[in-house]
């Protein structure tokens, strides 16, 4: 039997992969780029078909890959995890700069990143993997830790985004939630939390001084836009 | 031009990835092992097409990943990080469990492990891809963080072996090794240090009560057998 914990023990990054030119593009977050070969130096990328970012790797053939510091802010989480940039300009109000291959790079909470040209793209089921060449890396922040997925998920409370090739359904990540919680916290008496199924941002009562029940129907997760009904008691 | 020390900030876990079955098996550290779909749950494993195991993994087209250990010992490493199976039997002496495909499953120092069905091997130049379905997980200790490639590195000492996708020669580890043993420790005034660039052995004059130079031409590493030669001053 397939136990979801173990898939959990296997340790990824979290990165910035963007692609596009200066004219138009497209990032997501990714927790799965690595490099598969050491002469020359090779990179591999997951993405999601359905992912908007993958049209903008086929059409340019290049993307660069931002790698995101463990202090990285929410809202570039909700910014490029959560949303798609196909109904707005994802690089607007970014710190950019561009590759080589014109390519933008997204600098904010990046502390290093690579530009690489697509040479293959391998069909596995519901993502592309795009190996490319390696042509451009610079660290951009010595003494800062990398963001790992083990961190995000541990530390930082978030979950992957439903195109993430280690997404786990709602009614999975439900009951791990509770059980880390059981493990984790005392549980307050009076005000409760709910918690994002979608992006992981918490609803405290008690901060915001109303139920989460007298919150209209209407009611977004304020990092993502999920609706209230993807909010999970914790 | 791209700077090496970009690589490192990105994110790898350490695994035992085996194949074979009880007459025949052979095993090998891999840093690249990570789900690439999620519905259904597909893995990647990464590894040199020189590689022993990759024989292993084409014949019988399963293999399983041992998820190592935050506390692994060095043995582990060299016994399956730095040396051929070609030459003797990588798995005796081992604690083993045999998987639903009858591949071994490396329980040293392993906290979960996946057993993976291969459908797919992917070119990527001096390695194999091998694209591969879920068929069996299981964590086998809560507690215990895994290891990543970073705490192996910072913490651990270790190099990555010549056959891993991340492998970086030795002049380059070399620079490496010497810039971060600049910032991070006071040189002691007297005895030397050297490490060994293909495990990470480090050899403290002090300790062994012996100059290195001191020490014959036949002399080898005692974790992974590396010749005198391949040690570095740091």
């Amino acid at each position: 039997m397939i136990d979801i914990n173990a898939l959990f023990k296997v340790s990824y990054g979290l990165y910035i992969v963007t692609a596009g030119n200066s004219e138009s593009a497209n990032g997501f977050i990714s927790n799965t780029v690595f490099q598969v070969t050491a002469e020359p130096p090779r990179f591999a990328a997951c993405c999601n078909k359905n992912n908007y970012t993958s049209e903008f790797i086929e059409q340019h053939g290049y993307f660069t890959c931002s790698v995101l510091s463990q202090n990285t802010s929410s809202d570039i989480f909700g910014h490029f995890g959560y949303k798609t940039g196909r109904n707005f300009n994802k690089m607007e109000g970014m710190q950019l700069k561009y590759g080589l291959s014109g390519t933008p790079v997204v600098l904010n909470d990046a502390i290093a990143f690579l530009e690489c040209k697509v040479i293959n793209k391998v069909d596995v089921g519901t993502h592309w993997i795009f190996i490319a060449e390696l042509i451009d890396a610079e660290v951009l922040s010595q003494d800062v830790e990398q963001m790992t997925y083990d961190y995000y998920r541990k530390i930082r409370r978030g979950v992957a985004p439903k195109n993430a090739p280690t997404y786990v359904d709602k009614s999975k990540a439900e009951a791990e939630v509770k059980t880390e919680e059981v493990k984790n916290e005392v549980a307050s008496a009076s005000a409760k939390k709910y918690k994002c199924a979608v992006c992981g941002h918490v609803y405290d009562e008690q901060k915001n001084n109303t139920t989460f029940s007298d919150l209209s129907e209407q009611w977004k997760c304020p990092d993502c836009g999920a609706d209230k009904e993807d909010f999970i008691e914790i």
